[in-house]
């Protein structure tokens, strides 16, 4: 009789592909071809979600995104039209959008090898990812981030989401997409807010692992204030190569441990976008998160003050409010458990220990952490008062 | 700036456990401590959901799992009681199941490094499995299929699935249960039909690859026929074993590609099941794809046809019905598409060009399929004849 016990250990393969350009649906532009081109001889169907905001600013997508089929990619056929999808964390908060683009890829027979596309947020491609990965237990993807955060965090990483039960990113899966394609073009037309909001995470990944681009980010802070697109470029351009990095090299993509370095100042930032309704963006939480984070490992003895100072100052010249009431909301710390909750295991917190270097701990002192708060408001409102 | 384009591949390992045991719940056995053991130090919660028709033949297991963990995993807590849930198709046949699991994930704070145990036939797995695997993008789970079907192929997978939109296992993902647990016990309160389903699964996988075990199912068909369990347990063990190894050692646990051996029989298998409202049961109507693929085969000249006789005779003793009026339905073709569709990429059909060998073909020849259903016909009318 066969062995009554078996242990098989193996491992799957996936590339990771991510491109940057500009126009990538001018005809000229070799980028969408180039990605594609593995795939051919697939039943090569391609199913496009856009987030309406983005079809408002860019009106020509569907008629150029054809052209561009037709000239570059004659094995590639459209199912259907471009579908337009609500933008921001609606597209997420409830089922809608997953129910939509799952039945359309089972009426336009998109099979396993055929693709997704979805154009937009992170919250766009979140929904869309989740539906795309679920059916047939996974279609090929193609993620085209059209925001600052999208394409500098969110649109690179392997995860999709929606919420769910008052919970942020309830479910979801880990998916690498066939590819991610930053096209600098979208970012000219976002909202200020939009444009600015994303640049948190660049300085986050920064602090944790790159000082020279802490240094950079720190020297350019000015010309982002004045969204300066030339200053932007570069900066999204490495916060989404070091994000990428990261899940190649990082050695737990699908975050099976509980070190989760990227998550650096997320636990309060999960939690002011829940305690104010997404009035404070994730972004903009995320700034106020990592200001709060460095200032606590500052007050821990883990950070020196003058570099925590400037992660505040940097984050604040960019144009980042780094106070909210909500931070003394008394259910602020429940943000910890659920920050545990979700990620597994035990509580593992990361916090920056010198600029461009990173430590984990396991607690958080409470009494410190709200005295970080204090001094977070403090540094705040005497800038306040200086600029009034 | 960093590089415009950046390509990566990298591996995700996993941990695939198969155990096979009697009367896991009993404090004396080692197997849940065993495969348990490298997960201490996690919060250590565990979520059980059981199939009803289990509950009903097994009404101590919720006690005695209590028992079991008191006595043998002291850092192990149940998380509220042992869930009931409908078993058979109908357990993923809509999103309720699903629904309710994730729910109660929610409500036990069950993070990822907390257990779910599902305890079941293959379609409980499947959906309980899809609930887990999606909550927080993924919580461990512990699978007990209960059914032959679920012991010797469906539980040893890494698929999960529920049905959506007319199509079998629409939605589903790709997760590798923490640990597969097949305890023989459950095997004798099986009604009849469940009892001798699955074992179309181990014909299947015998006559692809391994003709020793083909040639041993057939010498004992007549005591399976007899609901022998003796002659029952090698058989599943075997069975399961294949399974597992094709997943660890395939090169594809993940289906990326388009060769899906294991899934032999089964376009016609998934048609028929669904042409019948499930009253052909799975493990039947894979007998039934099998004998037809068989006969296929050896009409176009793939498989010695004393080869194909032996391998429908094999399950005809076995007792199972091998000819269904639904095979003439027109639409039973269109199960190819729907097939292809799923899976993705060319179809790819495989058959045995021998008994334990395989072969893949890329396109089903439509008279001589229907040819080999007349054969299937009149092969199980002659029998009844002589039988009547």
């Amino acid at each position: 009789m066969p062995p009554a016990a078996s242990d098989a250990a193996f491992a799957v393969a996936f590339t990771h592909r991510l491109r940057f350009t500009r126009d990538v649906l001018d005809p000229a532009n070799p980028v969408l071809s180039e990605v594609l081109a593995p795939a051919e001889g697939s039943p090569g169907k391609l199913l496009v979600f856009a987030d309406e905001a983005v079809l408002q600013n860019w009106p020509t997508i569907a008629p150029r995104l054809e052209k561009h089929l037709a000239a570059n990619l004659p094995w590639m056929t459209l199912a259907g039209e471009v579908t337009s999808v609500p933008g921001g964390e609606q597209a997420k908060n409830d089922w809608s959008v997953f129910e939509q683009v799952a039945r359309m890829i089972c009426e336009s027979s998109i099979c396993r090898h055929s693709f997704v596309m979805a154009i937009g947020g992170g919250a766009v491609l979140d929904a869309v990812g989740f539906a795309a990965a679920t059916a047939h237990r996974g279609v090929r993807t193609l993620r085209l981030p059209t925001t600052t955060l999208a394409q500098g965090d969110g649109g690179i990483g392997v995860k999709n989401a929606i919420n769910a039960f008052g919970h942020k990113n309830f479910f979801g899966t880990f998916a690498v997409p066939w590819a991610v394609i930053n096209d600098e073009q979208f970012l000219s037309t976002l909202s200020d807010r939009d444009w600015r909001s994303g640049i948190s995470e660049a300085v986050k990944v920064a602090l944790l692992k790159d000082s020279a681009f802490f240094d950079y980010i720190e020297q350019i802070a000015g010309q982002l204030a004045r969204r300066d697109e030339t200053a932007l470029r570069p900066i999204v351009r490495r916060s989404a190569e070091l994000h990428f990095q990261h899940i190649a090299n990082g050695g737990d993509p699908f975050e099976l441990g509980s070190h989760r370095p990227l998550d650096f100042g997320h636990w309060s930032a999960h939690k002011l976008e829940a305690l104010t309704s997404n009035r404070v963006r994730h972004g903009e939480a995320v700034a106020i998160g990592i200001a709060l984070d460095s200032l606590y490992a500052a007050r821990i003895g883990l950070l020196p003050e003058q570099d925590a100072i400037r992660a505040v100052n940097t984050l604040r010249i960019i144009g980042f409010d780094l106070y909210d009431d909500a931070l003394t909301d008394t259910s602020l710390f429940e943000g910890l458990e659920e920050f545990r909750e979700h990620l597994g295991g035990r509580l593992t917190i990361t916090l920056p220990d010198g600029i461009g270097r990173q430590v984990d701990v396991h607690e958080v002192e409470r009494d410190e952490m709200l005295a970080a708060i204090d001094w977070l408001k403090s540094l705040v409102e005497s800038r306040r008062s200086r600029t009034a």
